[in-house]
Parts: C-alpha cells; structure tokens; sequence
C-alpha cells in the first residue's frame, strides 16, 4: 500500500480527519457553525430551497461555486403535485444522511474498513394532526425507524458498536429525537 | 371569475382539499400515513436517499412513477466533497418546505390569497459534539431561527395569524421542536 492509500479509510483522509479534530481541540472557536436554507414558494405544495453558504472553522465559508436546490413537494392524495420528496420524507433522508456519515467517520477514526452501508427508515403519521382534523394525535411522527445493514472487514460486535457510537454522535439524530428550540416569526 | 378559478386558490385545489377532509373525518384510519427513506452509502461522506412508495389514505401509494432522489455531502471543512447539501442543511429544508405549505394550506383553508411567500433558516452548532471532542455541547443545532417574508392580499395581523396557525399544525416544525421516539437498529 502507499502512503496515499493507508490515508484514505472509507473514502475520509484520516490525516486531514485527524488534522481537524487537533486544531478545533487547540481553538474551540473553530468549532461554531452556522448552516442556513433559504426557501421560496413556488405555488401549491411547491416549494425550492437554497442552499450555499455557512459559517464554520473561523470563517464564512465561500467554497461552494453553486447553490444545492431540493425541491419540495406532496403527492395528490395529500392536495400537491409530487413537484418534491415531501418535508417528512426529506427529514428522514437528512436523519439517514447524517447517521451514515457519522457512521462512516467514526469506523474511518476506529480503523473499520466499511465496504456497504445501507439503511431504511420508516415513520408514522396520522395526518388528522397536520391536517387540523384532530388536536389528540400529534402533526409529525409517532416513531421513527432506522435499519442499517452494514458490511465491512470487521465482526458484527464491532459494527453494531461502531453504530452505536455513531448514533451517539449524529447531529440530526440528536435534533430529531431530541428536539431543537426553534423560533418562527414573521420579517 | 370561473368555476376552476374560484375552486383554486394559492395553487391549492380547495374542493379537493375539503373532500379529503371530510373522508378523513368519516373514516379516520385514512389518515394513517407511514413514509419511508432508502438510503445507500457512495462513499466518503456522500449518500443517496431514495425517496418512493409510502402508504396512505387505506393503501399502499404507487402512484410516483420514479423515485425521488436526494444526495447528501459534505463541504471540504467538513471532510466531505460536497455532492450535495449536509444533513444538518436537509434539515433546514425539510422544516422550511414543511412550514411553507402548511402556511399554503392554511391561507387556503381561510380564503387568504398569497402572492409571495421567503423564508430564511438559520441553525447555530458548535461541531465539537458531533465530532466527539467535546461532551458538553449538543450534537445538533443549540437553535434554529426562521424568519418568513410573506405578501398576499390580507393585512399583516391576518397573515401573522395564518403563520402562526401553520407553524402550530406543521409535521416536521412538531417534530424537529419537540423531538420523535426513534429506534436505530442493525438490521
């Protein structure tokens, strides 16, 4: 193997892993963040978000040359016209996304060579909440249901330790099943 | 005016909308939703969602003839590549696209016609959590703000009234405020 192929776990540079991990340790002021979403109607259920730049490490951070847009959208049985994954499916797309990524950096930091990582989530919804029928049900899910399947060159002990630790770690697992105050108010 | 016009309103097909109200109110086992993410690992920190059937309103929903599909990335700070918004930043979108059309719905529902509707997310994390350096600090956003820019052909106490009615009956603005039982498992 090369020195270039010993840095590189999983698809993550552990040196620049590890790099960044020491210099928010010595300056935790690199550690602030702020992510942001501009969003605009686009009629119906149709809606477009914006998504370029943040804050991190110190700095606002210009790197990205275009903006990510995600559509969002709601099929006909609930009154839209599938312009978008709907905002519950997207939520449990950025709850799989994080607990992925989580996953994948704490096996890359634990010398875990992952080889598949697949999961399917599934939440419930009495929609008699959203929809103002009923105020004894909640708007959102009831629960949320994640299922990995993950092969890598390690025991399974390992790997479901690994998730664990991950699971642990995850940004939008902890806002998910933990809640985030959030303010909405008119500008 | 039309027939059609009248029965449009904000893109919101409102005959259409009071129809599944009442069968939901008839029948309430209609509103049984269950919604599912298939999320599959790129590499690195990219991964892919696939976003398709769901059940709902008393059956197995086919009716999206391709799936949905959503990436999530990383920026370089982050040690990802950045081929696509990050979690945390679905997040933003999955909560901005939810309060959107719930304020679409509810202007509907109270004859308020809109003509423009922005909004601007913000989320604060200190990623020393999600990075395992720090256990004092959350894994998530410490808190969200989202400010709505909204025009319509209402006074701003009317339209103020309608946001904070969608904000109360939003699914994901319930979920991401107040948090969701949720198991992770290996399958």
């Amino acid at each position: 193997m090369t020195a270039i192929s010993q840095q590189v776990r999983n698809g993550v540079d552990t040196a620049q892993m590890y790099g960044t991990l020491d210099a928010i340790k010595a300056d935790p002021s690199l550690g602030r963040f702020q992510f942001r979403v501009a969003n605009e109607w686009q009629g119906g259920a149709h809606n477009r978000s914006t998504i370029q730049r943040f804050y991190g490490a110190g700095q606002e951070d210009a790197s990205r040359e275009r903006p990510f847009t995600l559509d969002a959208g709601e099929p006909a049985v609930l009154l839209g016209h599938d312009e978008g994954a709907n905002p519950a499916e997207a939520l449990l797309h950025a709850l799989a996304g994080c607990l992925t990524t989580s996953l994948v950096y704490v096996a890359a930091a634990r010398k875990v060579p992952l080889t598949r990582v697949e999961s399917r989530l599934e939440g419930d919804m009495d929609v008699r909440g959203c929809l103002g029928i009923s105020g004894e049900v909640r708007n959102g899910f009831e629960h949320i249901r994640v299922t990995f399947s993950i092969e890598g060159d390690a025991p399974e002990e390992k790997l479901r330790e690994v998730l664990e630790r991950a699971t642990a770690r995850s940004a939008v697992f902890d806002m998910v099943s933990h809640g985030v105050p959030t303010t909405v108010e008119l500008g």
